[in-house]
């Protein structure tokens, strides 16, 4: 029994969904019937082409331009969802940033340089958090409701065993921070909603694709896999799992 | 036993010297016969007038301008210090941000501003990354050094049973990870250097000031005190502490 048994005619938000994961949860939600509506949000149209496709195809589907650095656009869009649902049943964090053009994660203190450090607490945790108090509303009603944050297991500081990453480590570990926080600002406003940390798993997206030598071929998970086990996770969540942390076989992890 | 024992003719520099518990070990310093230079940061020259009245006293302390958001001064107050003396013994960050003419700490989602979460994170955790990266060369030498960094209890994930306080939680979660992360790193690369997160304990600083309603008195430590007891820890720390979490009488806390 859990959170899973209760969806039905239900709708779902996914927030960064232009590739990898969140996109991932986008084909899983169509093809689930217990979902009527899927909304989801991309922040760069000319990289979220799959997404596009799919909005295509199936008039379940909704695209909402979002930039979590950019609070108008949380505003605008959460605003412009509320006009066309009500209600929300389940709502994902998807954005994820590890490196792009401009940043790699720091393999020694030598390459610690602020401006990085800064950009992936804005993008990884504040983000989230913004979402959580644009979402409050629409996540309250009488029905169950979930907010799952993907985090990441090198965000536990009592797993850290190898070091390195300093940024991401830090932004993973002040996100589990905020929605710990957030879960139990919920319980008193909204205590029907469960916001949940979910790791992953390494799962074979652009995010990981640098650093998947060396990852055990099983421990590679595809993005259907990955998205079918945290599914799996979030329908048997119940209030009192609200504030944790979970592996993808839905194990509590360390702080 | 421990790092104390070892402290003669010793050299000690904190960041963040102008006010609160970082000038509390100034003074603590300039008493202790086992420290012969005492190196002391300042941001603002206008708020740090007892800090520039001890300098004027005392010729073994030297105070340095540093702003740890300005990478630039990080590292000229670092060169400064180098030029000096050629090893540190013992630095403490005691940079910290809870409330300012700008910020308050959040009672509810509904204050949360993306650019306070920003700065809570720039002051009290990038900084002493960036510490951590321009010390190194000046605490890895032949004799034990320690690198102490006031963290906070409600930094603790595990602890935090209250919620509120977004970005000041977020930012010293963030921060334990950072130092927790160093550690490995300064394991490998100068073991002679212990890295250690203290929690004060709320003591009777401008910080702590308008939460000071409700603490019971005998929990609200004069900054005396509180340095009496960070330093008692401090002498006490081995290398197999490094990188761990602890209460102001020692004892290890929870992520």
């Amino acid at each position: 029994m859990g959170f899973g048994d209760s969806l039905e005619q239900a709708s779902a938000l996914v927030v960064g969904a232009g590739r990898g994961i969140g996109l991932g949860f986008v084909r899983h939600w169509l093809a689930d019937p217990r979902f009527d509506q899927v909304y989801a949000t991309y922040r760069d149209l000319s990289r979220a082409g799959e997404l596009l496709a799919l909005a295509q195809g199936h008039t379940k589907l909704k695209l909402l331009p979002l930039d979590v650095t950019d609070e108008a656009t949380v505003a605008d869009a959460i605003a412009h969802l509320q006009s066309q649902t009500p209600r929300l049943h389940l709502a994902v964090y998807a954005v994820g940033l590890l490196h792009d053009s401009q940043l790699q994660p720091e393999k020694s203190l030598l390459q610690i340089q602020p401006e990085n450090l800064l950009r992936y607490f804005q993008v990884n945790a504040a983000g989230s958090i913004l979402l959580a108090r644009y979402l409050l509303p629409v996540l309250k009603h009488h029905q169950p409701s979930v907010y799952g944050v993907i985090s990441a297991k090198v965000g536990s500081i009592g797993d850290n065993h190898l070091g390195g990453w300093y940024g991401y480590r830090a932004s993973k570990a002040a996100l589990n921070m905020l929605i710990k926080t957030a879960a139990l600002e919920y319980g008193r406003k909204s205590p029907q909603t469960i916001l949940a940390l979910l790791h992953p798993g390494t799962t074979d997206t652009s995010l990981s694709l640098p650093f998947q030598r060396g990852v055990p071929r099983d421990k590679l998970f595809p993005v259907t896999r990955t998205v079918a086990q945290l599914m799996a996770v979030i329908d048997g969540l119940n209030p009192e799992d609200s504030g944790s942390f979970l592996n993808w076989d839905g194990q509590p992890l360390p702080w």
